[in-house]
């Protein structure tokens, strides 16, 4: 094998970001069950092979983009713009936490059900307990004067379950709107007026 | 065939309701993962054939179980003494009714996942739907002030998910009594305070 140069290397993370570029273009249009290898090679002006090199299988596709999404949406409440990152009233940034995870959700439907019904779901199981850490941190800093924070915070975050969202959204025609003032109500209620 | 005489009848509803009860003391004993065939016969003072005959296979003695222990907590709430069912503050009814909740998840256990993870589960989906118009119900005479009394329903009802109780319980070592007390701390917040 030839040594692999930096410029390779820089080549190979430009193209792996165009093609997540594309396939989240691809969602935004026609929804994550549309998402196929072929259309992505497609949309992404590349041949099939390339996909496949890249990703392994529409599997390893989905799981990318969800663990990029996990990242990116960790790295906004923790250290983004207001009202999710710091800045914000902390009740302000429970209800944009909220908003932001129903509209992750039905973004990314299935996919999110497949990944959290994985065995050994690596990705999902210390994201909810960064979640979990996260809003606990909000409610007490909101004055939340209960004597369990944490086990309040994993009934909030037990409310935003995705199987739970979806279930409202495709079977009860609840919209993504409806969920987020339900929500918003909820922890005004719990922690607006601790 | 010869036919069934009201006496035979009378008999079979008579032992059924007797290895019904014979399997709940078991369970009490050693838990539902202890419960087999073998040890129920045994326990009851009949031959196997006797249980198979009547439950056809441990699946069927455990949704048996389970529809009975359903359908008697569904007449508890509805009709039956404070505070769980009509008399008690709406408040305390809701109360009432997560403790009640989180009581039946630790006493049945996988017996509950079993069941909710059956596919078409029969018993489980209309179960659940009565569980929400009862608490929708409750909030609403508790002078719930949102347009979403039904969402919210649905929220609180999430929290009492058996396997995120189960997990507490197993994983965190969270007891039933703090998952009541974090119960009576959330619909206190969200409905007393309406």
């Amino acid at each position: 094998m030839t040594p692999v140069t930096a410029a390779e290397r820089s080549d190979a993370a430009r193209n792996r970001e165009r093609l997540l570029l594309a396939a989240r273009e691809l969602i935004e249009q026609s929804g994550a069950a549309a998402l196929t290898m072929d259309r992505l090679a497609e949309h992404a002006g590349v041949g099939k092979g390339t996909v496949f090199r890249r990703f392994g299988s529409r599997a390893g596709l989905m799981l990318t983009l969800l663990n990029d999404s996990e990242a990116a949406f960790q790295a906004r409440f923790l250290f983004g713009p207001p009202p999710l990152g710091p800045g914000a009233a902390p009740l302000d940034r429970l209800i944009a936490f909220g908003s932001e995870r129903i509209a992750y959700v039905l973004e990314y439907g299935d996919l999110v059900l497949a990944a959290g019904n994985a065995p050994r779901g690596r990705f999902e199981v210390p994201a909810a307990a960064l979640w979990n850490q996260h809003v606990e941190m909000l409610l007490r800093e909101a004055g939340f004067d209960s004597p369990e924070p944490w086990l309040m915070a994993g009934s909030l975050n037990s409310t935003l379950d995705p199987e739970r969202l979806l279930h409202l959204v495709r079977e009860h025609g609840v919209t993504s709107e409806r969920l987020a003032i339900s929500w918003r109500d909820l922890v005004t209620r719990v922690a607006g007026r601790a």
